[in-house]
């Protein structure tokens, strides 16, 4: 039996499980200072529900049927998951949902990616979006709550913006090629935009034209409310006409976030404003506009960036058993410990020598051990071993508890 | 277009998810007191690590092709991916993981159940397992990581106990009709029996013994360990030889956890010793022992407790906009209340009436709003409303901040 995972899919064993988590109790929090609350959709959807949204992308949609003979696919994104609780629960639906919406959601994405580009096909996002606000202060709500969770994360930011409807006589093919531009440089543009079907002038010129492309009206505005009345520093958002996001549905603003020290390296995540999709679920427009931090690229450069959290284990102290006759001291003291909320493990097998103990408490990264031996049970002392410093103090139970809390 | 999830997969809008939200923070942090590290294994395995380990219900596994033509299968329980996991990295594998290996994880499941029976297709299950301790101190500690979590969701459990190997000699299709026991009561059970090719007699025989069965020496010991070294009240563990677990691949200890006030009720989770798991990997067995909670029932049930957390938002207050000239003060103080650290929405679009900003911040469950009109502006103070008891007071800045942290 071949003892892996899917290509694409992954284990996270726990380093790498508590680093995730750490991470995500950072962005949590910040969504939510911003007033947004969780939601959570199913791993399957209809097929129908995800038809006809993502463009040319829709070939990496995972599909099959259920036993029950329902054609299922797997959450693609969370943007037309999004909309079709909005169009279900929201104001044209069943009015559960207050409006504005503004949701976060973590969920895992799910796509059929060339693995040998480093792509996943089983990945977290976390997105945020507010649904119901045709104002731009959203848009900038939106550039604000995504700058300050990366800020919580330990990373400065830059965010390129963009406004799709400067792009509109620009036919989605050839806004896919340009968004490649850092990826590949202009003559590679160029060579993509030939292959799809424009001759060597028109390619230059449509080339030319976006990287021409001013501000918009909108744009201003946004970066207004962003710099003067958020009173955000003014070289966060930076104004990039070929950044222009492959995805189809955006309507207004797009954005992609990159380290503010390597502009020019691939995105850390992206958004913008899609005023037409949920219309496409109930036939009425709804304003909508959001963001998706790409977790696992982030987490890649928080480790590069030698910023990410480093803990092997949450578990503080291992108690060891020193021999059958004083198993009932080391429960005794764990269970103490526990009471104090301190997070604490008991070694479980009472023949086991101390050395396998202490061998075990330094491989798993627990960084103190208790040992209780027939001294210190006499004493009612137990001996602190810090297996980090290598250094160890007798204490009372009591001090143990303080100086562990 | 159907607005509607596959049947048996649920959305979960921000009310029901905050909800589960706050339940998993604090199992989490009981597993985590205990020494268990989190784990997360991919939603899709290989179809071939999952067959074979689940009996009859293997029927349930979703399971389809991937376009690069792998044949794959949805998680259906934690077990067995953490059984891939353990030979994979662990002692047999390629030494990554330390031996005792703890584990808690937090993710769906997925199997193709009968939802007339109200069962979900999609479901959490908040696994914990010790692998690599024989000794029933941890089969013990199980016992006890497991009554404390329900203790912190706010239940007072009781756990029915008993052990496979007092049933070996009952083949596993009569052990799933006795498992009905409670549900359908003897007459029911005998019924099953027949139906699956006793004879009248012998149904009546074998559901005889296994009532008449007497505590194993294991079971002893495990239950000596937990009342009186681990001085849990002995009202906790309940004997019950004709509670026998419907899987096929426990080994020893097997148990259920029911509410102590309603002890025939159906189980809230389940477990036991699964020593011969991993040996199916590997060759090698590697002895086991585990619990998962089923996240879904135990809600159910906090719910009818009445002792579920109920919290519409996270957010704690709207800072409303009174007019366009305005909206700088508004946005002004929304911002010094995150840095604060208080959960605050601003309104975002400042052309919205008064009136249409309580009646968002009411229907979101946001228990206070921040109005600041021309004479607010001008003594720089705001008026803090309590929605929740329909007061307001006038506050500098500083105070509202104090009184909302």
């Amino acid at each position: 039996m071949k003892l892996a995972t899917p290509k694409g899919f992954r284990d996270f064993l726990p380093t790498d499980a508590l680093k995730r988590k750490l991470a995500l109790e950072k962005i949590t929090k910040v969504f939510e200072k911003f007033g947004f609350d969780p939601l959570e959709t199913p791993t399957l959807e209809y097929e129908e529900t995800l038809a006809g949204k993502y463009g040319e992308e829709e070939k990496l949609i995972y599909k099959f049927e259920t036993p029950g003979e329902d054609k299922v696919a797997l959450r693609y994104d969370q943007t037309v998951p999004l909309a079709r609780v909005v169009a279900q629960y929201g104001p044209n639906g069943a009015q559960t949902l207050p409006t504005p919406f503004k949701r976060y959601q973590i969920q895992s994405a799910y796509r059929g990616e060339n693995t040998q580009k480093g792509r996943y096909r089983e990945f977290l996002q976390c997105d945020v979006d507010i649904i119901g606000v045709s104002s731009l202060y959203a848009d900038s709500e939106i550039l604000a709550v995504i700058y300050e969770a990366y800020k919580a994360l330990g990373l400065e930011v830059a965010i390129k913006v963009n406004d799709r409807s400067l792009l509109t006589d620009v036919e989605p093919k050839y806004l896919a090629a340009i968004d490649k531009l850092n990826k590949i440089g202009e003559e590679g543009v160029l060579k993509e935009l030939e292959g799809k079907g424009l001759s060597n002038e028109d390619a230059a010129e449509t080339l030319k034209k976006i990287q021409s492309l001013n501000l918009s009206e909108d744009l201003k505005r946004i970066m207004d409310i962003f710099n003067k009345e958020m009173v955000y520093a003014d070289d966060i958002l930076v104004f990039d006409s070929t950044m222009v996001r492959g995805l189809d549905y955006y309507t207004g603003l797009i954005c992609e976030v990159v380290l503010k020290s390597d502009p020019n390296s691939s995105s850390l995540g992206g958004g913008g404003r899609w005023d037409k999709m949920i219309g496409k679920f109930t036939g009425n427009d709804l304003p909508a506009v959001g963001f998706a931090i790409g977790f696992d690229r982030t987490l890649e450069v928080l480790q590069e960036q030698g910023v990410s959290d480093i803990l092997k284990t949450s578990t503080k102290v291992l108690v060891t058993v020193f021999s059958m006759e004083l198993g009932q001291e080391s429960l005794d003291v764990v269970q103490k410990l526990r009471e104090a909320g301190v997070n604490a493990e008991a070694w479980l097998d009472a023949e086991s020598k101390l050395d396998k103990q202490l061998k075990y408490a330094d491989q798993k990264g627990i960084p103190f051990a208790v040992i209780i031996g027939p001294d210190e049970a006499e004493k009612r002392e137990v001996t602190l071993k810090d297996l980090q410093n290598k250094t160890q103090e007798k204490l009372s139970l009591e001090q143990l508890i303080a100086t562990l809390k």
